[in-house]
């Protein structure tokens, strides 16, 4: 198989969702932007790239998203009953001062509008768009050595306020990004006993569901 | 640079969202199998998994999508004035009857349900997850020197209906694949003077918006 097959495939397994493993070390310029730069290569709706990148190093804008996101934490803890509650105080979900920066992916429908091509039927779209170039930004920081923690206990109206968005801009995604100690060879919420990935055969389904 | 970045950026650069290129060959089982490992490997929210997979070669079912497509084509040239009506006529949409076959993605919410997460604040967050594993099919099928095309021009009850897709059960893609004759080196929609892409610098912010 060629180089781009196996290191494909090998970016793909190794990639985790990091919150314990972050060393906080720096991230040089010229790595950040091939991070960047593969995320900004995705495909998109009718050519769109309706994304926007806010890379974040300044704690005074991480810390108080640190603590928004440790108020949503109690929000979801109180909605658990036994075993899932006590299970969930043991389960670390996120990173946000320990890793080197954060970045926030956005998505801005004004961009090619009004005739993004493939967008009419389908206003998420343009959503969707936005997913494929954080993905693949997650397997080039896996690829390049770092890890990525994408944190969603926040509510997407504090993260507008808090980065300053302009009106129609939606947040989609906060990732933590840095190197890290390792990457673990098991998702952290099977090591911890909150779900056990499913086989491929279970979702695969031929010319009917 | 290893393997695994140097091959992870070349499939992420020669990717591209393909119609006219399909050769309609076939694809062995132990291709498509790694392909949709690759999707399958994606994170999601809350571990939750929360896509299925229905490979469609039956002509059958994608006789009648094609039709419907081609209805929805006409819908989006009804939208467009002069000069972009006339660059529409030229752009091919799609390429379901020429690729070998077509994958239907869709996201169950009720995967993981009621105590997913990471979705308590955000509910797209579940649906976000499918992208990334699209995402990760399409490098693979890319690395694995095959096509990918999203075809966007559908109504989803159509869709629904046509693959008998459980209430509840949305779909987020209908993804043509298959080889490819080649990978042309610039996005259809560049070609056609349809949009020219996006420099980073034009999406990118430091610390605010």
């Amino acid at each position: 198989m060629s180089n781009e097959v196996v290191g494909l495939y090998e970016a793909i397994d190794r990639r985790r969702d990091v919150r314990a493993e972050f060393t906080g070390a720096a991230i040089d310029e010229a790595t950040l932007e091939r991070v960047l730069r593969a995320a900004h290569a995705a495909p998109s709706v009718g050519l769109s790239q309706p994304w926007d990148f806010v890379v974040i190093e300044d704690l005074a804008v991480r810390r108080p998203f640190h603590e928004h996101v440790q108020a949503e934490r109690h929000v979801f803890a109180a909605s658990l009953t036994s075993p899932l509650a006590e299970r969930f105080t043991d389960i670390k979900i996120e990173g946000i001062l320990e890793s080197t920066l954060s970045i926030v992916v956005t998505y801005d429908p004004s961009r090619g509008a009004p005739s993004v091509l493939g967008r009419h039927a389908i206003a998420d779209a343009g959503l969707y768009s936005v997913c494929l170039a954080i993905e693949n930004l997650w397997l080039a920081a896996t690829a390049e050595g770092m890890g990525v923690g994408w944190v969603s206990f926040y509510r997407e109206e504090f993260v507008s306020e808090l980065v300053g968005l302009p009106p129609g801009v939606r947040p989609v995604a906060w990732l933590c990004l840095g190197p890290v100690t390792h990457l673990e060879a098991v998702p952290d919420l099977e090591r911890h006993d909150w779900r056990t990935r499913l086989p491929l055969s279970a979702v695969l389904h031929r010319d009917h569901w």
